[in-house]
């Protein structure tokens, strides 16, 4: 019984450094000395932890998630929800969170071409609409068609990884730099460099794949027009899931060739609409992924290769977006879910508030009430104000003898009279939309 | 962008993973083997991820939950969600995950006695009812109980402490073997030994404290009084709950004194219904806590003492009894929450089928379709008897033609002709239960 000692001192700790951030801001201090209180209670909290910590809910913070304060971790849980009922509605199972698996790829050919590389485009566009990151742009390539122009461009095989590294660089550097770079630096041809040139700064939909399966070189090329011809496939795919207008063929996209084989696809934001996130977040990619089918095969016993496709969201980035962003709008930043207060009007009514509140609470409503014996209604709206509580229920003697409670919705100041057996389906109504 | 390269091959290793056991398992391999290829790849994975995880939604798994598959998470997302949901519905803030704070205990006696400590039990109560965990019972002490009991019992102060971890050793061994501890390892009186043997072989409710309070010793006390008044007061509240039947003031209760100052409180499982789970998991404690008023104070540029009650849950304790027990029910586990399986009863229906569940997932509908483009209808049939998915939407040229779609409950084989724009709602409606 003991051992619990120190899981229970560490919880104490992280409240206690909760409380110290609190004081501190207070008292106006400055926020190194903030970081640096948090950083000891943390430190201590994680050693206190250290031993029993594996058999608490309350466990060792991971690294990087340490120093954040209610508000952030609220943010953090609004977009980590928001990725995560993404991925069921796509039907993922949890591996390891945060590490989810759509149902798989188990035999190779149990899928036909393009249809899980279609939903995992689908998957990223959904996730970015959701967190309302502002306008945002899919870049997609296939490795085969990159293979396939710098075959037909005249690039020696031994040179494609170093000018793919090249290409590469496009959505930072000007053509000129790249090109100067796989002339000068790489001893490409400067009619190779031309050639490809023409190509890279190409993009767009449908049309323009169409335009490059009648090109008279890549046409040639198995490799291209074997991606071509599967990138046509996922266009029409992204057609009828409707996402085409948010997502760009782009023959310079090139990430992680080694590693790659076929689809590739890069997720950018373009210009915030808001400055102020503007200056402090730099735009720039939140997601990507593409098809690996070889890297699976290299753990198969048989050696098979499994068909595999995978996105990655750059979640922290985007946390950074959103707290930027959110610090910018002064938009209030609730971080309980609380439905309603428990309120009372008169003295002498704790235990009615406690009745009152223990129902709410069994028929599942998010349930506040002050812990002291007679409050002040007035200190109690102002909870509400200051806590973002949507509703007040107010007990008092006449409603009692009523068999009512008085609902209060704090926006509008409105006030009714609620039977009490209702009560808990009329605050799920009236907070539905929260 | 080559810096992703990492991060994504992080992500491959998890699905090589989940892959390899799979294949593994076919293999009828022994489970060592299964174990060892899984390190193996989480190490490669736990490499690869060092330097891009933190940007990533996908991240290196922390230590402990390492090697669960599917089904194990499934069953562990059950849980938290069961702990995480009660927390929230008593407006419990996330200090960091998952260290939750209730409305804080600001300015020290901002709230009235044993208020937050009812609080606390009515969680702990809530938590071990929604998890269904079997029977339970809490028991309840007060430090300043037990310290006055130790004085009015002639134990001299400097004998406090170890006298108390003898009295903890109670719930294990019998009152004889601590008895003797006492007098003969830790040199206390035979009188005194049998005083306190008389007060802490008690337990019960509000007619036990009661009668303690007119106890000529335990009533002379100044400690032990008050510790009764607030224990009186608590099981008033707990009354008001109406969770008093799982409550039981028992003095032998006496953990980590050095640690609280008030209420203590343990909540330990009582014998499991099921004797495969009893053999399996060894019934005992899953939940503790208390008030600790110093030790926050500890940490006060003031010195001020901060009130502050914790609890803590026994998560991998809890965790293991329910894997424990739906092995032994055979209770077939969902490692998805798919909602509606999108099929089509003939061929040269892919893009139907692809509009549809777009659809369906813009409708926040938890969605799913087999990969291919030609499936048989009873092989998607068959997925949703394997997976758990409890509808099927089938397109057929006739149900397209009358604008409706087919609606197929799995488990009854009923099928329904429903329109398709109100599709989404038929499905929230037929799903609400799951």
């Amino acid at each position: 019984m003991r051992g619990r000692g120190p899981a229970m001192a560490e919880e104490a700790a992280v409240r206690a450094q909760a409380d110290a951030v609190r004081r501190l801001k207070q008292d106006k201090a400055d926020p190194d000395e903030i970081a640096k209180e948090v950083a000891k209670l943390l430190e201590m909290k994680a050693q206190l932890g250290e031993d029993e910590g594996k058999h608490k809910f309350v466990l060792k913070t991971p690294k990087g998630t340490r120093d954040y304060g209610p508000k952030q971790m609220a943010i953090r849980e609004r977009a980590f929800n928001a990725i995560i009922s993404c991925f069921k509605r796509h039907g993922a199972e949890v591996i390891d969170t945060p590490v989810f698996e759509l149902k798989d790829f188990d035999i190779a050919g149990q899928f036909d071409p393009m249809i899980p590389d279609a939903e995992c485009l689908k998957i990223v566009h959904e996730i970015l609409s959701d967190l309302q990151l502002g306008d945002f742009i899919i870049k997609v390539n296939d490795r085969r068609i990159l293979d396939g122009m710098f075959a037909v461009c005249g690039v020696p095989d031994s040179k494609f990884r170093t000018i793919c590294s090249s290409v590469d660089k496009l959505d930072k550097v000007p053509w000129e730099e790249v090109r100067s770079e796989m002339v000068g630096e790489k001893g490409l041809s400067p009619e190779a460099a031309d050639r490809i040139g023409e190509y890279v700064q190409l993009h767009g939909g449908l049309d323009l794949i169409e335009r490059l399966l009648q090109d008279p070189k890549l046409s040639q090329n198995k490799l291209a027009k074997e991606g071509l011809g599967d990138m046509k496939l996922l266009f029409e795919y992204l057609t009828l899931f409707g996402i085409t207008e948010k997502i760009s063929f782009d023959l310079s996209l090139a990430r992680g060739l080694d590693y790659y084989t076929g689809v590739i696809f890069e997720a950018v934001l373009l210009h915030q609409e808001n400055e102020h996130v503007e200056e402090a977040v730099s735009v720039g990619s939140v997601a990507g992924g593409g098809r690996y089918d070889g890297l699976v095969g290299m753990f198969d016993p048989k050696g098979r290769k499994v068909p595999c496709v995978g996105v990655s969201i750059g979640i922290e980035r985007i946390f950074s977006i959103l707290e930027q962003r959110l610090e910018a709008s002064e938009e209030k930043i609730r971080t309980t879910e609380t439905q309603v207060l428990v309120a009372s009007a008169q003295k002498k009514l704790l235990e009615e508030r406690l009745k009152l509140i223990s129902e709410l609470w069994d028929g599942g409503i998010k349930a506040e009430m002050l812990y002291k014996k007679n409050p002040k209604l007035l200190n109690q709206l102002q909870y509400c104000e200051d806590t973002g509580i949507p509703l007040v229920a107010i007990v008092g003697e006449q409603e009692l003898k009523d068999g009512v409670v008085k609902l209060r919705i704090v926006a509008t100041r409105e006030e009714i009279n609620v039977r009490r057996e209702s009560l808990v389906e009329e605050i799920r109504i009236r907070t539905s939309q929260c």
